[in-house]
């Protein structure tokens, strides 16, 4: 299996042959953090980061990987970059691709929220980058999907119920149930998280529930992948509306506010009013009561979280919360895609 | 003495010994600089800088000692990193410090002046980060303490007593006379550089004479600590109203703009009134006739100089000013501490 | 020859010899890109990049070099690092450089447009930066020059016409003809490339034609140069305000829209008012007709290349554009200027 020179936009786009390599390097990579054959294997070379949105887990994992790599990450922001856009002079993505291309192995991405008009947009970015690049883009999540995230939790899940950190079994993730729900919320997040959980959990043979008040439905596409993927797998798939209805009997709980398909208007991503409509919802919030439902499951989000509102202090930092062991998981997947699409290893 | 994991706040709270450990460190760093024993110590490591308010000298010398000690900083800005704060949704201190403990072997923070609401505030913030961080918090500069300014002071004042560059001798400045001076100035800086100066100063034994208006008192606690460490190693602590007095027989004059104690309010920092009242006194600005009164005295500063205001052109370029040199030692010292509390060595 | 602790400020104040040799490293680098000869030529070194003024390029391949050759580049924004301004207390240029001596190899620093009051303050204030560091200052693009894009020009002209990709002839650019052509545009853009450009042409032997509407001319000491240049050479200067004659019979052609000499008034860089003067103008893109009169000639640009205005598609992305060859050589070249000036080699 060669990987090397591949895109990473979507996990779906991946075969399961190859994601499983890839997390089974991550895990590797887990165990012996800094062992030299994995530190030699992007040495004086540069990886870019373009942050067209901030972030906190992404620039630090990231950085990070490509150091631990022996490489470098250059944190480039597009307001430094005088590219071209619908109004202003500037650089063509063609142009910009194809000297990265000539400097670098691998390019970063991230793109969402309030930095495209449209939904699909920042996604539609990545792809143009991808057309004239001769080196990998990596999504470092854009409005639509956040593989390293995706990879990253399942690999959380896995080592929960396998052997533990660096020690994940997916065939124990096989007919265990995931419930995905909407949660209360003041920080009006985009879909990529929550989709690629979807999608990623589907595709290794997890039941998948997704639990949300009427008019907060996801992208058809992802529902589509995921009913594809559960179907394949002998899996069901299902929605419901009842904040309470999804617990019973989950091994994974993914409790999360998104926003609803009405986000993006007139070229603009509606922040203040996805806010308030999310504010007129109560009752949506992860708590031990109904974490108590479940068949002893573990609770899984892929921070920063919104604590209180999402979930409460005593599941967020209860002994079975995943969720620093999976933010620590973005730094080993991470490493493992760099390494298999931009280095020799 | 092992130092691997230590979170340096504010030298007061390191023993003697081991700060008098970390700064022979740093002597051999200054004279051996890239000596294979140093430049493998953090090698594919990854040290956070958090940079509240932005820095000069802070932000070079940090990121180059990560480099020579064959690590890489990562220049991190909270705006950038969506935390919760009185007024807006986001991550908490612990998840932040939780997830970062995963990626990195150490934190860096700066936070001072108009990014704290209250005096101590800053402070408070870096002992939370160390309350939850697995890893050592180092400060780059909080609105109470400069740990790694004040190393590099005394390790100028001890080089210029002892044997010159790389050969400080502690024991030459026992018993030698310290003149704090406020000065004019126009930037209304805060207390960090020059409390961490009273505190390390008196540690080592010298004399310490705090010259200053009337108003321009500082914090009581650094003055208790002070007068004690004055009082353990039979050395005078005095204070002064008049600008002139304290040069007589001085061996080290450290002349600096600083704000009062009424510079928050309402939970502002309050520049304009600060250096407006500043502006009301003249005649504190340290230049060659008072130099000539002291015991053939050096001048030191952490810079930047408010040249003109603080010290004349002829005395902070002169043949007796150790300002570069001790801004040079910025760098060895903070490469010791980031060695002995982070790698291996 | 030893280049060990020069700066660049414009290639002119460089001997032939000088650049040759440079050239002919960065040559060998792009060879040989990642020989163990280069890697280790600023291993744990920092270099110091000051951009007053953001950019695509210059920030990528400086950063880029930097670790290829095995060291650090640090990106430095001037906002954050409170120097003293003509209406801002801070720290003098005196001091910050000699600081900066002490921490770093070499400092490069970007200046122009509205970053600068009047022509030729920035490349004034990188020659005060030259009179007070210790390292070498590298110019990455004042007002004046941009001594690092010439070399990459010059050496990708001499692939074209010589043996290809890392096999420059810089014989095969004697008595060559180069047109620089002023083009349309809405970037308003600096005097810096292009006269580089020309500097470098004229040095090199190439016969100079400049093409502008009246009233577009160049800085008259870069005249002087050019016309020097080309005395000692044998070959011919001139100047035509006709948009298509320069064509006839060039070998290369270098279009690209700048400002007048009356961009600067009372102190401030007039864009709107260039930008209107600027788009008056029309006929002045170069196109695919306008190069069949050419000599077979290729088209370079320093790029970004405003694509439609100041060159067609057509010919930006043909077979005889060298703008993706020459982008990559800022690279190379850059690791050759930083070898020989910071490093052992």
């Amino acid at each position: 299996m060669d990987l090397f020179g591949r895109d990473l936009i979507v996990t779906q786009e991946w075969t399961l042959d190859e994601l499983k390599a890839t997390l089974e390097l991550a895990a590797e990579m887990k165990r012996e953090r800094f062992h030299p054959r994995f530190t030699k294997t992007l040495e004086h070379k540069t990886f870019f980061m373009f942050f067209y949105n901030p972030s906190v887990r992404t620039r630090q994992s990231f950085e990070c990987a490509a150091t631990e790599l022996g490489g470098h990450a250059q944190f480039l922001q597009p307001e430094g970059m005088r590219l071209k856009t619908a109004t202003t002079a500037g650089e063509t993505i063609e142009d910009a691709a194809k000297v990265m291309s000539r400097y670098a192995v691998g390019i970063g991405i991230r793109i969402l929220e309030d930095k495209v008009p449209s939904y699909g947009a920042g996604n539609e970015l990545l792809r143009e980058y991808a057309r004239w690049a001769d080196i990998p883009i990596i999504n470092m999540a854009d409005d639509r999907f956040h593989p390293c995230q995706g990879l990253a939790d399942i690999m959380g899940w896995a080592e929960w119920f396998g052997g533990g950190p660096g020690r994940p079994d997916y065939e124990k993730l096989h007919g265990r149930n995931f419930l995905l729900t909407w949660a209360s919320g003041a920080l009006a997040r985009s879909w990529c998280s929550v989709q690629e959980a979807l999608i990623i959990a589907s595709r290794f043979g997890m039941n998948v529930t997704v639990a949300r008040p009427e008019g907060y439905d996801l992208d058809p596409q992802v529902y589509a992948w995921t009913q594809a993927n559960c179907e394949a797998n002998g899996a069901a798939f299902r929605t419901t509306s009842d904040p309470d209805g999804g617990y019973e009997g989950a091994h994974v709980v993914y409790s999360r506010n998104w926003v609803t398909p009405q986000a993006y208007q007139d070229g603009e991503f509606k922040k203040a009013a996805e806010q308030q409509k999310s504010a007129s919802y109560s009752g949506w919030t992860t708590n031990a009561a109904r974490m108590a439902r479940t068949d002893n499951g573990i609770f899984t989000h892929p921070m920063p979280v919104d604590r209180g509102l999402e979930v409460t202090d005593e599941v967020a930092s209860g002994p079975r919360s995943a969720i620093y062991d999976i933010a620590e998981n973005r730094l080993h997947v991470q490493k493992a895609v760099m390494a298999l699409t931009m280095g020799k290893i």
